[in-house]
């Protein structure tokens, strides 16, 4: 039988890797990296400074080439339903070819295999097409939303109140509601505009905690209430998205509490590097 | 200057540990321990271990005892609340009394720091009284929300969908909506029996996918239609909670999608060890 192991290798800083993605690693006789274009080379890149310095081989590694998405389509769902079935074909054929019948290969996943991520999916629409059999295992990952509260030395959840893990395009249909904090990923628009110029419905401000590049060299981190932050944050992901060609970022998004936090010149700054340089 | 390393360690597997958290081991002068009595022994004997495995030392483990909190309180959040107080006077005469001025002190945080607890709003109280003076940083960890989704191999959220991290009091207040899936942490009193019950509000049956003890060699895994399967969760509970003496469980709720998953028996049984032994 063949063996698939779906290994999250963190968001961003190398050092996110866990002991058991590192034994993960070395049981794979072949890595398959699917490269999505231009913009994405870079995180490619990443993974393969994993490989050389954790895989300690033999294995092979295959490169793919992602189909590209309708981006433009306006069915979101849909599109990335066609998207994904489009990649489970790719990935049938790689499993079914390049792959032999007691081996192990391995997909290196951005950040945690369970967020936003379509690998698993993918696994179960091939396994539901019968065309090729295999097991899978997988290992979870330190996922950006764990990267940016650490960053930003905060808890994600308050005291006995939910999280809510959402996309940039469901924020901007809906804002926070008092009582519940929000993570915002895969933002293309920055709907945190739209927080910076309502209030929550029970009419309080909101504080935004934002990380772009987490746990990279060019990380970059902004923090405060959004009214006053959102303008710098616009200005500082384009900037970004200018110079680097593309651009990962995220957010979470909280009413402020009764007791306001002390927001102090060291929240705010970009920063990099071993946390608290100089401090 | 006094520093703090809140190092988050994962949620139960020793291989949860990132190579940063590693790495942050072997920088802490001393590691603040602190036990929450008899059921939580094993948690503490885990941390232990770790240090044994990781830190190469020279290192001080330092014990104390987490004030007790009264969990028959009805109001929740001000019981959490005091008992942070009180907590933060433990705290913050153990960074203190304990840590030299130029040392490094560490908590080991169980699974992400960031989820449900509560060392950071302490770290932060404490700053905020002035009597003593640290720097901290913060090491993300693998949280028991994505250790859970690992051990069942799926995903956390679905296309373009919003995922709910929340507790089993505010689950017993307000079954999922269709739109959103759902995970449940602390809930003490098997919330999920409403959903058993009862069908979401566009009348979609629930699955679940529960997990306990996840990532130890107790590891507990059952999912399927809550329907079906929810008296089977409450009697493995029931059973686990009589013969360790204290039960860490979550579960993921979420309607039933259009295309059904195709539920296998390597799904439901209680497994453990490598994933799928045996297959
Ligand atoms: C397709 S999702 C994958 C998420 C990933 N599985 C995880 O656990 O973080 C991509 C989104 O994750 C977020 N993201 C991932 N890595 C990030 C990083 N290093 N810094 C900031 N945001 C990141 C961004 O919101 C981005 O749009
Ligand atoms: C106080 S919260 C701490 C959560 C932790 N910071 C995390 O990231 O997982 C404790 C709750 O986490 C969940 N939990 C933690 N570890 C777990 C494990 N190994 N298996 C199942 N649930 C776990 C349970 O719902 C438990 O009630």
């Amino acid at each position: 039988m063949k063996r698939l192991l779906v290994i999250g290798i963190g968001a961003g800083d190398p050092d996110h890797l866990t002991l058991q993605a590192v034994k993960a690693l070395n049981r794979a006789d072949a890595f398959f990296l699917l490269d999505k274009g231009e913009e994405k080379r870079d995180l490619v890149r990443l993974r393969r400074r994993i490989l050389e310095e954790h895989a300690r081989g033999p294995y092979r590694v295959i490169e793919a080439r992602d189909p590209d998405r309708d981006r433009t389509a306006p069915a979101y769902t849909e599109a990335v339903d066609d998207w994904r079935g489009r990649r489970a074909d790719v990935v049938e054929a790689l499993v079914r070819d390049e792959l032999g019948d007691s081996e192990t290969g391995a997909f290196l996943v951005w950040g945690d295999p369970g967020l936003y991520d379509s690998t698993l999916p993918v696994l179960e629409e091939i396994l539901g097409r019968g065309t090729v059999r295999f097991e899978y295992e997988v290992v979870p990952g330190i996922s950006s939303v764990s990267a940016l509260a650490a960053r930003h030395r905060t808890g994600l959840t308050r005291v006995g109140r939910p999280l809510r893990i959402t996309t940039g395009r469901r924020l901007a249909e809906r804002l926070p509601e008092g009582a519940e904090d929000v993570v915002v990923m895969l933002d293309a628009q920055g709907a945190f505009m739209r927080a910076a110029r309502e209030k929550d419905e029970k009419d309080n401000d909101l504080d935004i905690f934002w990380g772009a590049y987490l746990g990279t060299p060019d990380e970059i981190l902004i923090a405060g209430p959004v009214r006053e932050v959102a303008e710098r944050i616009l200005e500082a992901r384009a900037e970004a998205r200018e110079r680097k060609g593309w651009i990962m970022d995220t957010y979470l998004l909280r009413s402020r509490a009764r007791s306001p936090r002390r927001w102090s010149p060291r929240r705010w700054s970009p920063r990099r590097g071993s946390p608290d340089p100089g401090e």
